[in-house]
C-alpha cells in the first residue's frame, strides 16, 4: 500500500512547496495582539488543506486562538479496528524580531541552499505541512487512510497552549486515541532520525522576599535589620550542596533509576560533550557528581537560577539595603518526579528558613510531569520500522533535557503516551532571524509521515 | 571676647537670614552638567562672603568644580601661636528632583513654619553659611579672628569629592593645621547638640561571573555546565555563618574592642532601637550575634549586598541560563579595620571558591577607612566647653554607622583629626524634597561656630 503513495510523494515535490510556501506567507504570530486575524486565518488555510484531502475538518473556538481539529469517519479507514492515531502540531509561529537581521523577510518565503527560508517554516508549520501532505498523498492514491486519525494543529503552542488545555479537558472523551503523534523536534543529526521517547518536567517559581518600606542607606542601617537580598542569597546559595545536589529533603525520592542497558545504549550514540558544551563557549562541564553530561541532561534532575534582581544594578556604588529582593528559581524534573509533589517540597523548604522578619512572595508559574516512554513500547518499534524504510537507517533513540507541555497535558488528560518524531535540524534557527527548513528533510519528513501512517495502524 | 560677638550674631539675624537666602537662589547642583556655571557662582559667592569679612580668599581650580580657599594672616589673628583649625564644607547640592513635590521652588527660599525651606538649606550651604557669619561677626566686632583659620569649601561632595581629594593631595603642606572642623551633620534631637567621634569606613565592590557566550535554553542545558548566577548565590551566601558574622578570614582582626566605659555611656543616651526600627516599617533588630542594635550600627562592621543582577527579571517566567551575574557588595567596617586589607581579603575570599569555569570581574570601587577619635581628645573637651556655652547643656557624644569620606581623607591625607559638630535635625528632608534649616538652629549653629572659633584656639 505504501509504494505507490511514496512514488505519489516523489512526483509532487513542487506542488507541494508550492503550498507549504502559501502557508508560510501568513504570518500566525499567537502572541501578538495586532496579528489575531492572521492567526484565525492560519487556522482556516489549515481546516482548508485537510478539507482538500477529503477530510472532514473543523476550526474550534477556545479561550484564546482557534484550534483545527479532523477526524477520520470510517468510510475513509482501509482498517477501522486500527489503532488510532492522534497527530498533534501547532500553527502559530513566534514573533519574526529583530527584522533587519533576515536576510529575507519573515513571511516571504524564499528558497535558497537547498532550504526555504521564513518564520515558521521549522518550527511547526512546516513540519505539520509535511503531515498534510502525507495524508493527501494517501487520500489521492487510496482514497483512504491505513487506520483511525484524529488530526489536532493549535495556535497558541508558542504562548503557552491555555486554549488546547482547556479544550482537551472539555473534549477527553472525544478525542480518544491509542498514541500520539508529534512532528515538532528535529532530526539527530543530518540525515539521522530520532524518536524522543524521554523529556524532563519543569517546575518555575518566582520568589521575593521584602522588608523595611524602602530602600534605607547602608551606613545608618547596616547591622540593624536583616537586608533581604543578603537573606535571599543565603538561603537560594543552601539550594546545593558541595557535590551539587539539590538539598531540598525528598526532593530525589521519586527519580526513576538509569538501567546500565540504557546507559550502555546511550554510549553508542556518540554523544560529544566536549563539542556540545563547546559550541556555547563552554570548556568545563559541571553538575551533579556522579553523572555525565548526558545521563544529568536526560536523566537527571537539575535546578537553575533564572533570574535575579533587587537593589542597585547601575554603574558605580550605591550604598542602600534594598526593599526587595527576587529570584526566578526552576527544576527540571527527571522521570518519575510529580511536578506538584516537587513544587510543594521547594515552597515547604524555602518558608523553612528563619528570615528575620523578612516577608515572602512566592508565584509558582509552572509544574508540569516528566514524560518517559518505555524503550520497548510497541510503538517506538512500528515507529522504527517506518523510519527505517524512508530513512534507510534505524531511528537513534534519544531523551531531551527540555520540557514540552503538551506531551504532560496528553498524558495527564487523555492518559496518552506521545511519539516525538522530528525532522528539523538544530540549526533551523528556531526562535530566531532566519529560521529555514531544509527541502530534503520536508520530502523526508513527508515520506516518512505516509509510513508512519501505515505502521502505526497495524 | 566672645560675649560682644555673640550680642552682635543675635542682633543681625535677618540680614544673616538674607544673605542665606541669596546663597540659597543659587542651583549649585554638581552632579548635573547643565549646571556647571552655577556651580562656579556658588564657588564666587562663598569667596566674596569669605572677603566681605575681611579675609583674603580665593577659588581654585581642581580636576572638577571649583574649591573656595581662605587662609588668615597673622594680623587678623588674636593669637597666631594658637592651633590652627580648618573649617570644611561644601557649597554644592543634590539634584531637587523630583520637582513636582517641593511645596516652593528648590532655588526660590521661602520661609515658613520656623524654617528657611531650599535646596542646599541644611545639606551644606545652611551650615557653612552660620560659619561664615560667625567669622563676619568675630572680624566685625574685634578686627580679628581667635586664632589661625583655614577654610575650605569644596563643590563636589555630592558626586564624590575627586577634585578635593587631588587638591589635599597636591597642597598638604599649605593646608598643615590642628584640627578640622566640620558642619555636615545634625542635632541629636530638637535642642540637643552631638559631637560625631567616630564613623564606619567602606569598602564597596561590583562583583561579576560569567559563563557561557550567551543565555542559554535551561531544558538543554540545566546540568551541563556552571550557572554563574547560582554559583554567584552559592558564593556570596557563605558571606555570614549562622551567627551573621562575616566568614572572610581575618576580617574582625582589626576591629577595635569596645570597652565597658563607652557601652555604658550609650546606655545612657536613651537609644530606643523599636522606635528607630519601625520608622522604616521594621519590627525585628537583627545583624552580628551578641552584639546590641547601637553598638552594631556604630561599633562593629556590617556587609551588605546592595544589589544584584541576573538572567530574566520580568513578570512569568523564562527558562535561560544566564550567560553573567553580578552584585554590589559593600562592607561597612568598624575603627581600626584597614579598608584596603579588608579589599584585599574580600577578594582573595571570592576568588578562592571553585567556580567551575565561570570567570570573576571584578571592581573595587571604595576603599575607605573609619575614623575615631578618642573620646578623652581635648579637641572634644574644647567644642564641648563651647557648645556648652551656647546651647545651654553638654553634647551628646555619639558615633554614626555612616561614612564621610573626606573626613577618611583628612586623617590619610593632611593627618588630621575630624570634629564633627551639626546643626540640622534627621527630618530635614536631606537629598529629598522640601529640605530645610531651621532658623533657630541656624542662629543655634552660628552662635556655637563663633564659641567655636574662640575655644578651640585656647
Amino acid at each position: 500500500m505504501l509504494a505507490p503513495v511514496l512514488k505519489e510523494i516523489d512526483q509532487t515535490t513542487d506542488p507541494a512547496i508550492e503550498r507549504l510556501r502559501q502557508y508560510l506567507t501568513i504570518p500566525s504570530i499567537s502572541g501578538s495582539p495586532a496579528h489575531v486575524a492572521e492567526v484565525a486565518r492560519a487556522a482556516h488555510f489549515t481546516a482548508d488543506a485537510l478539507k482538500a484531502c477529503g477530510l472532514t475538518a473543523r476550526v474550534e473556538k477556545t479561550s484564546g486562538h482557534p484550534l483545527v481539529v479532523a477526524q477520520t469517519t470510517p468510510d475513509i479507514v482501509a482498517n477501522p479496528g486500527a489503532p488510532r492515531v492522534l497527530f498533534y502540531g501547532h500553527y502559530d509561529v513566534q514573533p519574526p524580531e529583530p527584522l533587519e537581521l533576515w536576510a529575507s523577510p519573515p513571511f516571504v518565503p524564499t528558497l535558497r541552499d537547498g532550504a526555504i527560508y521564513a518564520r515558521g517554516a521549522s518550527d511547526d508549520k512546516g513540519q505539520v505541512h509535511a503531515f498534510l501532505e502525507a495524508v493527501g498523498a494517501w487520500m489521492k492514491v487510496h482514497g483512504k487512510l491505513p487506520g483511525p486519525l484524529t488530526i489536532l494543529i493549535e495556535g497558541e503552542e508558542e504562548v503557552g497552549s491555555a486554549g488546547l488545555t482547556g479544550y482537551l479537558k472539555a473534549h477527553a472523551k472525544e478525542l480518544a486515541a491509542d498514541i500520539v503523534l508529534i512532528s515538532d523536534t528535529h532530526l539527530w543529526a543530518p540525515g539521522i532520525p530520532a524518536i524522543i521517547y524521554g523529556l524532563r518536567g519543569l517546575v518555575y517559581f518566582d520568589v521575593q522576599l521584602y522588608h523595611a518600606q524602602s530602600d534605607t542607606h547602608s551606613g545608618m542601617y547596616g547591622g540593624s535589620y536583616a537586608n533581604p537580598l543578603t537573606l535571599l542569597t543565603q538561603v537560594l546559595g543552601q539550594l546545593f550542596d558541595e557535590e551539587h545536589h539539590i538539598t531540598i529533603p525528598g526532593f530525589y525520592e521519586d527519580v526513576a533509576e538509569l538501567s546500565g542497558q540504557e546507559l550502555a545504549r546511550w554510549q553508542e550514540l556518540g554523544f560529544d560533550e566536549d563539542a556540545f558544551l563547546a559550541q556555547i563557549g563552554v570548556h568545563e562541564p559541571f553538575g551533579e557528581n556522579g553523572f555525565d553530561t548526558l545521563s544529568r541532561r536526560w536523566a537527571r534532575p537539575a535546578g537553575d537560577l533564572n533570574g535575579i534582581w533587587g537593589g542597585y544594578q547601575g554603574p558605580g556604588s550605591k550604598t542602600i539595603i534594598p526593599t526587595m529582593a527576587g529570584a526566578k528559581v526552576s527544576f527540571r524534573i527527571a522521570p518519575n518526579q510529580k511536578a506538584q509533589r516537587i513544587a510543594r517540597q521547594f515552597e515547604h523548604w524555602l518558608k523553612s528558613f528563619d528570615v528575620h522578619g523578612c516577608a515572602w512572595k512566592v508565584t509558582s508559574y509552572t509544574a508540569c510531569d516528566p514524560v518517559l516512554l518505555p524503550v520497548d513500547s510497541p510503538w517506538i518499534a512500528k515507529a522504527a520500522v517506518a523510519i527505517e524504510h524512508t530513512c534507510g537507517r534505524k531511528p537513534v533513540l534519544a531523551r531531551d533535557g527540555a520540557t514540552i507541555p503538551v506531551v504532560s497535558s496528553f498524558k495527564s488528560l487523555l492518559g496518552l503516551d506521545s511519539l516525538l518524531v522530528g525532522f528539523g535540524l538544530s540549526d533551523d534557527n528556531l526562535h530566531a532571524p532566519n529560521e529555514k527548513f531544509g527541502l530534503s528533510n520536508y520530502t523526508l519528513a513527508r515520506r516518512t509521515q505516509a509510513a508512519l501512517l501505515q505502521e502505526l495502524a497495524r
